[in-house]
């Protein structure tokens, strides 16, 4: 058995791997396919959105100079306009919220204002002119970038899209991310009920890459050196890149690293993270291959601090992760020196959050990170945490 | 042109529209395809997990008392077995991580702490028993609720499945959601680059409504009282509910509330929330339909204040959003006596999160909510919001 010889840092094993991360191809799509998908392009609008002005209100459009003076017991009376025409001093005309108001009209008093009188319409408070209308261009100016490039597009994404008549959307293509799971104690799921140890890795993986990527499960592979080297040479055929798990360690029956070392070039092996310290990461005919531990919480461990950042950057995404902040509710400690990747339980009240750590037992415990609902990253240098600071907690990838 | 006679609060409003979400039916489905889904089951372990006392390190499986007195400068030596069989006092058997550990042994120690000399080992480190080993059903215990029924799967859960060998889950259904877009002013995309107004409605409300229900777009109907009624009943046919946008408030040519009516039973129109407030909820056939308002910022604000709660409760979700807890960075006002929807920028530093309320111009200002990345809801009886103020944002709902 062999160590591993130096454990390089988080930051230095993030600036490699990001380092390679060749920025995916193109294509244009339908705006209404493309939720969830990254913006390739920055969007301008061919179109004034609102385009014309438009009442933001259901009242009458008027000049609203005409309605100056008017009071509860001082009603301004004007005349009500059977068609839409031109408005000129002492006319209105009724309308509705969305409606173009009539050239002339410059604001809309509000129905709740006003009263009919026959064909004569009685105002009760004054409005400026500009009150209650939507200028053409207000929302959108014709030309302006509604979208930027490095976008992950959500609903309401979609709405503007839909709202400035862009019908298709140029956007990166989601990377096809092969998922080799190594390891002789590994049965197929349809095993059932036995005394083994279930593939899970690959599960969870494509499950977490689903959202950014389309990932393809290729298998189980047992601790054979040379199974593994014909099954990445197979998955690089197919995929844009591999993530394996298992076998990632410097043990006897730990051939990863070779392997990716003997078919391209190893960058690193051995991150000073925990759980998550047998990380590698290669480079074979340009393709990234993520060496990941074979213990589910140490790959998602790795897969949140390398992996995930790694497919933002392939895939264009500019947007950063939000944290939230809470108060640990108990000491958490870390040992200086690696990054920490702590599995916390995330309790909101009314006023506050506050973050409570999974009690961890070692990176095979799976249910440490279904009991957690977000992570908090303790920094190399730091030695823990203590009751009653504030720490950053990540949430989002957990939905 | 009417009035809204009373405006119900959002409570009472939240209160009738819950009170009438009947709960979906169930589907078996592969676990695999469940990320996302809600669970309608409460999933009971069939297995212990591990299935074996393993080693959580890479060492020598030993009898923890076996090293009791070793140090640096005193090591103890122990007889390393070439074959796993039981170990005895004195024995120690090579071993790697998630490997079964051999009987006898209850301890692992860490092959940093060991040297081989020859056929025998020096243990510089003392292991009490128990240490780096993880025991037989130490993460799940034969028959422990793994996961409980009213859970939104995530991709942890999806390995726990995985790993209790569980092929197949019990989850609600997902409603089949019909959209009718209703307005005489607005054009199909197709119509490129008109002066006119695009159906934002169906796209954003579907792609807000697709991680939880099945949306189909059913169309654009035109201000006309027997088409709508027409497509309100064409859309029951097929649908289990019905989101309307459009025509939902008093003027003229606002036909939903009265179409839902005489089809059925409105049970309120109005509520006082801004913006939003033309909003209804009626049940036809024993199916809710809402009457959502025109304008695009309008129905996301009902859709996330009434509609999002009704469809968590109808298809079983038991999980509460998380807020997030931020500093306002300027005053916020409201009126007292509406429940206000402010769209928000957060912005999170190395320390803390603020918001800043998006500047807002009416709810027909679409850009409003692609510049906010959350939302933050001022209570009907609450004057605004100050400077240096905590608040809760929602946020997850934006991604």
């Amino acid at each position: 058995m062999k160590l591993f010889r130096t454990l390089i840092s988080l930051e230095e094993a993030l600036r490699t791997v990001l380092a390679y991360a060749k920025r995916i191809e193109q294509e244009e799509i339908g705006f209404d396919d493309a939720l969830n998908r990254v913006l390739a392009e920055n969007v301008h609008s061919p179109v004034d959105s609102p385009p014309f002005d438009r009442a933001a209100m259901d009242g009458y459009a008027i000049r609203g100079e005409d309605s100056f003076g008017a009071s509860p017991n001082n009603a301004v009376r004007l005349r009500i306009l059977n068609k839409r025409v031109e408005i000129g001093a002492g006319e209105c005309f009724p309308i509705q919220t969305g409606m173009p108001v009539p050239k002339g009209s410059n604001a809309v008093v509000m129905l709740e204002y006003t009263k009919e009188r026959g064909s004569d319409l009685d105002i009760f408070r004054p409005v400026t002119p500009g009150k209650n209308v939507s200028f053409i261009g207000e929302d959108v100016k014709k030309g302006d970038v509604v979208l930027k490039e490095g976008r992950v597009l959500r609903a309401h994404d979609l709405g503007m899209l839909a709202s400035i008549f862009k019908m298709t959307v140029r956007v990166y293509k989601r990377a096809k991310l092969g998922l080799i799971s190594t390891g002789d104690e590994l049965l197929e799921l349809s095993v059932k009920g036995g005394r083994g140890i279930a593939d899970v890795n690959s599960y969870v993986l494509a499950a977490l890459t689903e959202k950014i990527a389309d990932p393809r499960r290729i298998g189980i592979v047992c601790d054979d050196y040379e199974s593994i080297k014909s099954a990445i040479r197979l998955g690089l055929d197919d995929c844009d890149g591999l993530l394996t798990t298992g076998g990632s360690s410097v043990g006897k029956r730990d051939f990863l690293a070779d392997a990716v070392s003997d078919l391209g070039v190893l960058k690193f092996h051995g991150v000073a993270i925990r759980p998550g310290e047998p990380t590698g990461f290669g480079i074979i005919k340009n393709k990234p291959v993520f060496v990941l531990p074979g213990y589910p919480v140490a790959a998602i461990s790795a897969f949140e601090l390398l992996v995930r950042p790694f497919l933002y950057a392939m895939h264009g995404v500019k947007e950063e992760r939000a944290n939230i902040f809470a108060i640990a509710s108990k000491n958490i400690p870390s040992a200086v020196g690696r990054t920490d990747f702590v599995r916390v339980k995330l309790i909101c009240t009314d006023k506050e959050c506050y973050v409570e750590p999974i009690r961890v037992s070692g990176s095979g415990i799976l249910s440490s990170m279904t009991k957690s609902n977000g992570f908090v990253l303790i920094e190399e240098n730091k030695e823990g945490i203590e009751e009653g600071e504030s720490v950053a907690v990540v949430t989002n990838t957990f939905f």
